[in-house]
């Protein structure tokens, strides 16, 4: 079964909105043992949208369209869509009376453009949308389908998870494909490719690996595809222990995982808490660790000392340090770490001082320097760092850098 | 001109990856007045670039490839791009001088697999990368352009500003256009487009009005094409002039801009500068601010308070309160604004708590109600709101009201 997801809308092609929600399809369908073989990002133009409806349905068994459901003029993928497949127009009652519930909660009068969103092209299936004022809708030709949503990514994600999956799971005969994911961390591509040359040699035709780079992470994805009379998963776990044995310690997860939810599963089942002081990270490292839900069962807080003063007085690092080694030093992120750590009070601490750039490097101290250190009551570990990139790039890839040492440490105890 | 954006890699289809690439190349191009009309994301299949290929140069002038160019196995655009152009291969001594550079500088060993990204297409044109090991490639098709660069950001980026970006603007005949773009905040689009009606229909054909919504932030973008006669600038002035002073306040800037990005600006021109205690937003809202470079120059440091004990230790919110009150209440986010103010000794405080979700909520307090505090010296204001979403909607939500908030106040001064 091919997928496919269109999203439309001026505004994904000029990188004014970053389309987070053919990301999230594309996990939940991986997931699902559905394959989505091409996104296409186009336009609010009709002849665009046909053109696309076109090549897609001669291809797709299952497309997902998102974005130009609006109630404003530049919103046409709904007018479109029932121009495309030749339909009338019917007031949807369900739909009329959720809105009128909708407005009359928030105490704002309902307009005519909000009235219009009740009605929908004669032949689709209404997809009710309990978080805004664009139902989805769903078409079936023959026995391919196409639901078209709302680009509110909470919009879009409720109302595809609640109504379209089910129907998606039930209507289609899903190939069964297994996955294994091994996450490593500090071996270049090229290097880990070497190192595994001759076990991915020995992969039969059924099993494919897959090198997935991203800052100094590389998963490595091996997918096989069930046949008659062999055990997929069996052939593939063994392949996995293979790679494990031969990379080691780099493979920090089996599972696919990100790092940072690798930590926090360590940090929960060691029963360690852990605070951090931030500065050039700047607030990136607690963003994503409070990004998982349940992580206040751990992270207790952070100090995120952008200025000398900061470091000095919330966190009690020596103010002739700043004179004497600089902010960005192994004295310095030695005294950020202990002092979060007893002042916030956890088992474990993290500290970050670094230039992220552009600006700010010298000679001896270029864009990219970065100092992180990792302590508990018993030990501290402090080391430079020389990263490459842009700001966010530096600032990924030492956030990265210190959840590795995290989890290497909890792996110790 | 027609520019269109291939991106390359199975882990963008399963959402492993979050394509940031054609993001900054749209803001790039459209800079640029080069208006990308489509972005397609493929498998690493031979089969599907091929297809894309011939649908791409039958549509663009201008096409940008990405991904697909590592030194591994799973990565076959470059083989794929020289069959397409029925090309033999040459050795670039160039690319292989800088390669040896990478490799001893960064003390390792370069492998066949190193070696062979020197090897390129006989017809195309390299396109160096100072900062990884695949070097972008360029060929003309006629009038046609096609680049194939590397997936990872910097390299990519890098490459494309120092090396593409000149021989593009060199190459084609650009349109003049113009834009002008209002951002609007907390005004429904719906609402939005009813207040100015009558305006939208008093634009002439030249001159196009789109709305773009993200979470509580409606940007309206004017966009016009220069005819022979007309004063475009002009004409899309007087509008932006009409809609400015028809929706009053709730217009922040004239400028395309993000909040952060106006609030810094205010910041720095009042000589202002900031601290911030957050509690369910964890970072987030000291992330976007210091992602932008400079930030240092406003912005003092922050306290993550997730915890109740970090609210009194390091904040000074009286214990009572959590029990009386509980941590997401106007006295609890009253006295961690003034106590990160007074502790980080800035201008401005902004504290935030709130309850992000999905667990945490109650009949009284349901996921999504945040509480937010602004104060400097003089006053504070303190207000509870209900945003709706999922976890990551309500700390995007809760941080653009954070932001108007602090905008408001620093536009009376």
């Amino acid at each position: 079964m091919q997928a496919e997801i269109i999203t439309i809308g001026d505004e994904l092609l000029i990188g004014q909105v970053i389309d987070t929600n053919s990301v999230w399809l594309g996990q939940l369908l991986f997931k699902n043992n559905i394959s989505v073989f091409k996104k296409t990002a186009i336009k609010d133009l009709e002849s665009e949208i046909v053109a696309q409806l076109d090549l897609s349905l001669a291809q797709s068994d299952f497309i997902v369209i998102t974005g130009g459901l609006g109630p404003t003029k530049d919103d046409i993928t709904k007018i479109t869509l029932a121009k495309y497949f030749k339909m009338g127009w019917r007031v949807d009652v369900d739909v009329l009376k959720q809105l009128e519930t909708f407005f009359a909660d928030r105490g704002r009068v309902m307009m005519e453009a909000n009235k219009m969103q009740a009605e929908l092209p004669s032949g689709c299936e209404t997809l009710g949308n309990e978080w805004g004022t664009a139902p989805g809708m769903l078409f079936r030709v023959g026995e391919k389908i196409i639901v078209s949503l709302p680009g509110v990514p909470f919009e879009m994600k409720n109302i595809f998870e609640q109504k379209v999956m089910p129907i998606i799971l039930e209507h289609f005969e899903l190939p069964k494909l297994h996955y294994k994911t091994l996450v490593t961390f500090n071996i270049p591509e090229s290097l880990l490719a070497k190192q595994i040359e001759d076990i991915e040699n020995d992969l039969p035709q059924n099993i494919g690996l897959a090198y997935l780079p991203n800052f100094n992470i590389v998963r490595l994805r091996l997918t096989g595809k069930e046949e008659h009379g062999v055990n997929i998963e069996q052939q593939i776990d063994g392949f996995a222990k293979r790679l494990t044995e031969r990379i080691g310690d780099a493979v920090l997860a089996e599972t696919d995982q990100s790092l940072v939810e690798i930590a926090a599963d360590l940090l929960k089942l060691k029963n360690k808490t852990l605070s951090i002081a931030e500065s050039c990270t700047g607030g990136y490292l607690s963003h994503i660790i409070t990004s998982l839900s349940g992580s206040s069962s751990f992270f207790v807080g952070s100090v995120i000392s952008y200025s000398n003063s900061v470091k000095h007085h919330q966190l009690g690092v020596e103010s002739t340090l700043f004179e004497t080694v600089g902010p960005v030093s192994e004295p310095v992120v030695e005294q950020m770490c202990s002092g979060v750590r007893e002042r916030l009070q956890t088992d474990y601490a993290i500290a970050i001082s670094g230039i992220a750039g552009p600006d700010g490097g010298s000679a001896e101290k270029p864009v990219g320097t970065v100092v992180i250190g990792i302590s508990n009551s018993e030990q501290h570990f402090v080391k430079k760092y020389y990263f490459i990139g842009d700001r966010s790039g530096v600032i990924s890839r030492a956030s990265n850098m210190a959840m590795f040492l995290l989890i290497q440490e909890l792996k110790k105890i």
